[in-house]
């Protein structure tokens, strides 16, 4: 299961296939296309986002097919017989430019473009948002508890509360985003992650006391025993117990890994138990904490100095809580190479026309200072316009630059093969660190300075001023009232 | 992919597989064992849940195997050969008793119950966990969005927002909820859903004008298309444009189906649009709304009379705002023949030992009164015990009642072939209906009673008072300071 090769191109909206059809009917789905792909609105109150999913994205376009019962599905839904005679021939043979893996970035901004027909642009829409908006938001939000839990090590048991089978990526994100291990047997099994574990309650329960329990789980992993001591009662019984184990273990020459807290107030426990251990010589013994953890109870957690270890993070990391979900959208740019438009009431839903890329800009020491959307054949531009604010401007001049738009994907190949989870979780890392405090911070953080060229902001305003035009002819009112 | 006999044991905890490891090497992983799956938090603020996911998992662990490669991997984790060997021979052979499929349940009441070997009880815990969560969840926010929406249809848009895979079962979640139809194909290729679509603003961008895009949209799809009128400006543009493309299929004998609103004041939209439409003698033409539409969203609309026959609802529904989770748990109650308990601080925590079962008291229409939780031997009960505060009884002497559950899958096989959605979604409204509108109820709804037999009451007490008894024997604090 969840083999790229497998994947449907079924896994898409109905009106992708629709509109595929309409496009093909009239000559027109084979004509050029570019679609963009951003986001709007920053997760969390934070400062960035995480650009996550691009490897796995690009395995599946790579290899997506309508396989006969595809077409067989289709055709009972109504699709027309010679359009599904070109689905079966079907295989993206466009380009994608963009963003790597592992980037930090911002709202308003591109992070990647589909060159290819119009039908292509389409057929992979829903999948590209559906991949990148979940993955990004985990490693965003994976990347907070990472930044509030320092040296510590974060452990992701979000499995049994994830939204389904949305788990298997979501534990590749929260890696990518700074988690060090999973729970998630399958995920790492799929993606190299190091898989990791304690044991449960039930094991506890099934046997006849605790203590016996415990001797019987350090049996079977002396050398990597975690043990869970709230069961019954943590100080007066789970303790003790696991002290009473942690010696055995030691008198033959083994060493037990840590215990876990589940319950009650970590804080205070974490510190009792700490204290106790150290007083019984098992200074070594970590302490594993879970429960309904999230960023900012680990940063309460460790502002009361708990003496704690591991966190084990579930539901809040794994869904990306509160929002749940990236406002990631894709839109044309252009099509037979004119630039396209979508016109809203709203400024700031209006998009930015034509084929286009990033340079992001530096200060000496390499911390990013700030972004400019250009167009796809500009040099470094001099200075910016707000995106949305045109009187507001921003110079450039002697800023170090560089541009963050590579091609992922040419004609419908990879440019390369994926780069490992661990890879790209060291990239996340340093790329975080040249990211300034102040737009990490999780109070109303700085907003970052995402601008455009003039070029792009003339050619946005005349695309806009050419619709105004046609809506203040009279002749443009046929319907109202 | 997806399809249940390739779904991999691997998609676990680890630590599912290290205590079944622990247990295998003390001989005590074919002991026998009873799990309960219950929840203890209503979403949403609501009054109930739906009870969702049951016919999936249950093909899935009926066809639970490890393969080859899922050996290896755990080999290479450091996994024992005789384990393994055990492993390569498993499946599930137990059996599960519990709620039907679409049943409305409440908090702290079992609604499943796994009984088998301490073994398969474990390896099957997080997977049964995460697809019941999930869809529960699902279909109880959908459900919701019915109850609101009256007879209205109700289309699911979530994909492209959705938690990545998680989007495929939610969609057949969502139909089961009370939605009529879904945007994801491939959802609706294997569970038989109803898939839907209308068109995206890219369709009309890259024609010349919007009036063309319409009309080639509408020679593709004549007797089916939905236009999107909000693109460059929704009265003064779209809305003139597509009563033209009516006007021309009305004279080639065709009805247009509907126009679509996905941005601005849909309530004052979707009036203005109604009255031009029928100025124009298109009273057919439907009107669909979308754009962050949720049961608050949809109620105001409908509160403010807007004309709107279909709501394409999206993320707020696929991700289950604002939980995202339902905090569904898997509790040993039994093994060895014998009850355990998992004792907490907060006696809401503190789990109901035993083989159990669920009766429902109906009044004389057979609307739902209370629930009862009793010993998997016990008769109709006269009186019930509040399940946390033992002071407080309901008298049920001579009211009417039934048993909830039922055996779903013995020795591994289940016991019936998966019921359609349709069916599904057909049970929940007239379970639905039995509820009395309090519970139904957004604001502050009354909680339904659901309380516990007193022999069932007799037994948890009793094995909280041996515990505690153990606790206060000051032989057992060995380790305090």
């Amino acid at each position: 299961m969840f083999k790229y090769d497998q994947l449907s191109p079924l896994y898409t909206d109905l009106y992708q296939l629709t509109m595929s059809q309409a496009y093909f009917l009239n000559g027109r789905h084979e004509a050029p296309a570019s679609f963009d792909y951003f986001f709007r609105k920053l997760p969390f109150s934070g400062g960035y986002v995480i650009f996550t999913g691009l490897d796995e994205l690009l395995g599946m376009i790579a290899t997506l097919r309508f396989r006969d019962s595809d077409l067989a599905y289709l055709k009972k839904l109504g699709f027309r017989d010679d359009f599904l005679a070109y689905l079966e021939t079907f295989s993206f043979k466009g380009d994608i430019f963009g963003m790597q893996e592992g980037e930090i970035v911002f709202p308003a901004e591109p992070l990647l473009r589909v060159d290819g027909t119009l039908l292509e642009g389409q057929l992979i829409e829903t999948l590209l948002l559906n991949i990148l908006n979940y993955q990004s938001l985990i490693a965003t939000k994976a990347s907070r508890i990472r930044l509030v839990s320092g040296h510590r090590t974060l452990s992701d048991f979000g499995l049994r509360r994830a939204q389904s089978f949305g788990a298997i990526s979501g534990s590749r994100a929260a890696c990518i985003g700074g988690f060090d291990t999973t729970s998630n047997v399958f995920a790492a099994s799929i993606y190299g992650l190091t898989p990791s574990g304690t044991m449960a309650h039930s094991f506890i329960e099934c046997f006849d006391d605790e203590l016996e329990a415990f001797r019987k789980y350090a049996d079977a992993f002396p050398d990597s025993c975690i043990l869970l001591i709230d069961t019954y009662d943590t100080l007066k019984s789970g303790l003790p117990n696991a002290i009473t184990v942690a010696k055995e273990l030691e008198a033959k020459g083994h060493k037990m890994k840590a215990i876990r807290l589940d319950s009650g107030d970590l804080a205070y426990l974490s510190k009792k138990v700490r204290q106790i251990l150290n007083k019984h010589g098992l200074h070594y013994v970590k302490i594993v904490v879970s429960n309904q953890l999230d960023e900012d109870l680990i940063k309460s957690l460790l502002d009361q100095h708990a003496p704690i270890d591991i966190f084990g993070v579930g539901t809040s990391m794994i869904i990306g809580r509160p929002e749940g979900a990236l406002d990631g959208v894709y839109k044309l740019v252009e099509s037979d190479h004119l630039p396209r438009l979508k016109i809203s009431d709203n400024v700031q839903k209006t998009t930015l026309p034509g084929k286009k890329k990033v340079f992001r800009f530096t200060d000496k020491e390499g911390n990013y200072y700030a972004d400019c959307v250009g167009l796809d054949d500009e040099d470094i531009p001099q200075k910016m316009i707000h995106p949305f604010e045109k009187e507001k401007s921003l110079d450039l001049a002697g800023i170090d630059s560089h541009e963050l738009f590579i091609c992922h994907m040419a004609n419908g190949n990879p440019l390369k093969s994926p780069t490992p989870v661990k890879e790209l979780r060291e990239r996340v890392t340093e790329h975080l660190a040249l990211l300034p405090p102040e737009h990490k911070r999780f109070t109303y953080p700085h907003i970052y300075k995402v601008g455009i060229t003039k070029k792009l902001s003339d050619l946005r305003n005349s695309l806009l001023s050419k619709h105004r035009q046609y809506f203040q002819s009279p002749d443009t009112i046929q319907a109202s009232e």
